[in-house]
């Protein structure tokens, strides 16, 4: 166990050199210009003042440097995990109110000690209890409910709500209250971002600037979006007109903050962290595993779990609020050459400066450009065609990703993750208590036995040959048992049983107690049970047992000959019924 | 869709004559002598009238007899499940109160329509997540509990408690008041009825009784103890001298209840009620198989839950409390030669009888006695050999059932149950999310290909072949993507990866979207990915993804093939990227 395998820095820090001190400088100012407007947007989507995104963008981003094991994930606030905040903390305080800020500062510190902990204990596997559909059922449904929840500010209309019914209802009954500037603020944004998004890096490439730099200009579209609104606010006077701006940021490095101590708000806040920094996880590792893939690098899962556990409690005490590795950012980043976490902390260099020097030009930005911002990037959140795909491929999982869709979208995002994972898991359980097995026989002129289903077969009704597929488990144990004795009860001809278990690589505990209850039983109703293609590792569990002693047949190395010697032992019991004299006289009884 | 699946008596109901009809009767009149000192028995360890054992034991059984799918199952009240009415009505009043029996009353409903629901819904595997281990270490700590529980009653005490530490400290603080009557009197029926039970039978058959008149009489010994220590008690005048006996017992059949309708009072008992339904219908299913297996008969799992609900429901409404299928009466029931369900039909009828005419006869018996009847059949419960031969099988199912007899003593039977299979699902998931694969090479002079860490293969360092031993899953799909990112960031000459999938039964959603990921990241490294020996069924459901279209390699019938063409496209390769110009004059590029 090496000290370094859990501060990768040591590893990456040895070959820092100026080449790479270059390169993650020039992708930390890229990354920095995109970041300010984001961290703004999303702290106000978390219901929290404009600061604590830029915050969170700090201190968080140095921790991610020292622990984590990607070279090129950006770590800050994101969408869907504002949501979340959003979620679980307006069922402390309202937003925006000390109690909200302090209840955002405790999920950051539950979730940094459970990220933190799984990654010691090395769980990160109960990350997997979220399926791709749920996840992409979950953050489809995020992506829609942020969208209409920034409506409001698009419209200058007051409306509030964590699922759709309730925002829907709530925007329908203050529509009237439009605020014509605020809303022609907030379209021409949206539409000038998303343009943007699709259209200025063609227009500069056919001005002649190379695709690279090209697609990073369009990325910091934002930054001028907020510039120009700003001007216009102050130079038309349109606060006055009801246009509601950003207002004074204090002019600071992030404060030292100590999340409360209370047993009670932490316990009512457990369950949200926990979801909370499991979908943060989930996320940031795919963003993490694509980026490295491209560069034939690797991340380690649990120690990412302690990068993202670190850089969360780095926010909770430094007056922020929960982050994870985000996708958009992360790309722009690798895309502008970062080679190391350095980057990172350079970037947390940037948006500190920002903080410092650059709060007092945001005071009169109109919310609804942040709005517009959050609408054009959330939207690529929404995914209609993976849900089509998954339909086609499996209805199962399509089930699961409908009911993660529906309920998140009209219960919330808690209930919403809770429902999938219960429902990916429930059908986990049934699959897996229904295991794959086929009779199966001879097929001629060989020494090969397939599903006498599926092909020309030769069997004898006097020997049943069971393929079992899968792993024996407490699963499916009660399974089989049902399942042999139901084909001997139909097939009263049948003497010997054979389980084929060529594919079985391994027999749990309570597995073997129902196989030793099928050998009882068989044996009751004067049934031998035989086992073949037995695999060494479960061969030696079985050999610990008693079950070798109690068996009514034998184990057989092949198949093949299992089945010939059956037959040769059934003809000879045959013959010996129908003429006992016959054998007697030749000496062979 | 038949009706008879949902009412298995019509099937049986035809066949019936007059040897059935004395078969039945026979044996329902030597369960009827064992049931009538049992059914009061563990009423009086459920903290109930010793009536409400009788009226439990009536309509219960006819419910199952219509229902029920075993032909020898014999239904009633049972050590565990008895113990469990006690824990979970314990929690909402006094044993023996009105409302600890109404409590009694609404249990029986609830695990009525678990079990109705179950069944209607297929649901019976969920009873598979009742593993082995936790069965078997659940029903021994039960059996030390209620062993221990039961000393009170021989030594004349007042003690309570539903799990260890409470039973023992109260056992010690009251041990000062023992009453030397009633101790001699539970001291001898117990030892009575453990000769009974091993010594009473050689006996007889050393008298030259047959075998099997000799168990069934040993099998009545509680009715000898019981009416030994009556008249003992009567003769002797025992009750003036501090002798708790059973009282006064009304003369009547079950009456007519109907469960209170409190819906606080319903959702406090859910989870008991649901843990009681589950673990009655796991031993009683057990029971249920064990008995038909030896008549080659078959039981229905999902019919047996219907049955079993009926029974509850039947309870319910008669004044009983929640039953299940016991094991010691139905092995009495097959050996005395009962043929179909109407045996238990006929046992109701008894029971009837005895509460409408013996019960007077009941009124001076000894507490102690039923106390020495439960002990003696729990101890039977109490399996120390199972965890020795499961801790030599496998650790992790020991770790499920040590935290379950632990947890069970210590905390009680609700927290021993639940925490049980939790850490049996732990373990299960954890195991499954990192299945069996091996990277394997090619056996020389053969098309076999073999794990290069046991067999002397032969492999090429431009090749990784990793053959996949399990189902592709949402739990296994993100190791999936590790591993092979893993191997391929080990082994930089790699350009081909092929999947060997012989062992693939299926690939999940998921599990399809990391694969995709895999051939992307691959592809970006500029690896190829290829897939040999797909299944049938699973190449289908990949047909209808966009996968195929996708992917950098092929999909090969045969992985020997598929390794054969790789190696001669590998060679190519290298030749080409040696010596071009070669390869250009001969026109081949």
């Amino acid at each position: 166990m090496k000290i370094s395998r859990y501060f990768p820095i040591l590893e990456w820090g040895r070959e820092y050199n100026s080449k790479t001190l270059t390169n993650d400088g020039v992708a930390a100012i890229i990354v920095t210009i995109m970041l300010i407007p984001q961290s703004l947007a999303y702290a106000m989507l978390a219901g929290l003042p404009p600061e604590i995104g830029l915050y969170a963008s700090i201190l968080p981003l140095i921790a991610y440097a020292v622990f984590g094991t990607s070279r090129t994930l950006a770590v800050g606030p994101v969408a869907v995990v504002s949501l979340m905040t959003l979620t679980a903390a307006s069922a402390i305080a309202a937003p925006g109110s000390a109690e909200f800020i302090s209840a955002a500062l405790i999920l950051a510190l539950l979730s940094g000690l459970f990220l933190l902990l799984m990654g010691v204990l090395r769980l990160g596997f109960l990350a997997n209890l979220l399926s791709h559909p749920v996840v992409s059922g979950f953050i489809t449904a995020s992506g829609i409910i942020i969208a209409t929840s920034q409506l409001k500010s698009i419209f200058g209309i007051k409306a509030s709500g964590a699922a759709m019914p309730e925002l829907i209802t709530s925007l329908l009954a203050t529509i009237d209250t439009i605020n014509m500037p605020t809303l022609i603020i907030g379209v021409t944004a949206t539409a000038f971002l998303f343009w943007v998004r699709k259209g200025l890096k063609p227009l500069l490439v056919r001005f002649g600037l190379p695709a690279r730099p090209a697609e990073l200009i369009a990325k910091a579209g934002p930054i001028g979006a907020v510039a120009v609104s700003t001007i216009a606010t102050i130079m038309l006077g349109l606060e006055a007109k009801g246009v509601k701006t950003v207002g004074s940021i204090p002019q600071s490095l992030p404060p030292f903050s100590v999340p409360l101590i209370d047993l009670e708000l932490w316990q009512t806040l457990a369950v949200p962290a926990l979801l909370l920094s499991i979908i943060g996880f989930v996320e940031s590792v795919s963003v993490g595993q694509t980026l490295a893939a491209k560069r034939r690098q690797r991340i380690d899962p649990d120690q990412e779990l302690i990068g993202l556990g670190a850089s969360n409690l780095a926010a909770a005490f430094s007056g922020g609020y929960p982050v994870t590795g985000g996708f958009a950012r992360s790309v722009v980043n690798f895309d502008a050459g970062a080679e190391t976490p350095a980057a990172g902390a350079f970037t947390a260099v940037g948006i500190a400066i920002a903080a410092l020097f650059l709060t007092p030009l945001l005071a009169s930005l109109p919310i609804a450009t942040l709005a517009a911002t959050i609408i054009v990037a959330v939207l690529s959140l929404v995914d209609l065609k993976t849900p089509r795909e998954i339909w086609r491929y499996s209805k199962p999982d399509f089930a699961a990703m409908a009911a993660t869709i529906a309920i998140t979208s009209l219960a919330g995002v808690e209930p919403g993750v809770i429902s999938g994972v219960g429902l990916s898991l429930a059908l986990f359980l049934w699959r897996s208590s229904r295991p794959h097995a086929a009779i199966v026989g001879r097929v001629p002129e060989t020494e090969h036995f397939r599903n006498i289903h599926r092909h020309k077969v030769f069997t004898d009704p006097r020997i049943l040959t069971i393929r079992i597929d899968e792993s024996l488990t407490y699963l499916n144990a009660r399974w089989l048992e049902e399942f042999v004795l139901e084909q001997v009860a139909e097939q009263q001809s049948v003497r010997h049983v054979i389980l084929m278990c060529s594919a079985v690589n391994a027999i749990d505990a309570s597995a073997l107690e129902s196989i030793e209850a099928v050998n009882h039983r068989l044996h009751d109703a004067n049934i031998s049970l035989h086992l073949s293609e037995v695999k060494g590792p479960v061969m030696d569990a079985l050999k610990r047992s008693h079950f070798l002693d109690e068996l009514s047949g034998q184990v057989h190395l092949s198949q093949n000959t299992a089945y010939s010697k059956l037959i040769l032992l059934s003809d000879r019991d045959d013959a010996l019924e129908e003429n006992p004299d016959l054998w007697k006289a030749r000496g062979l009884i």
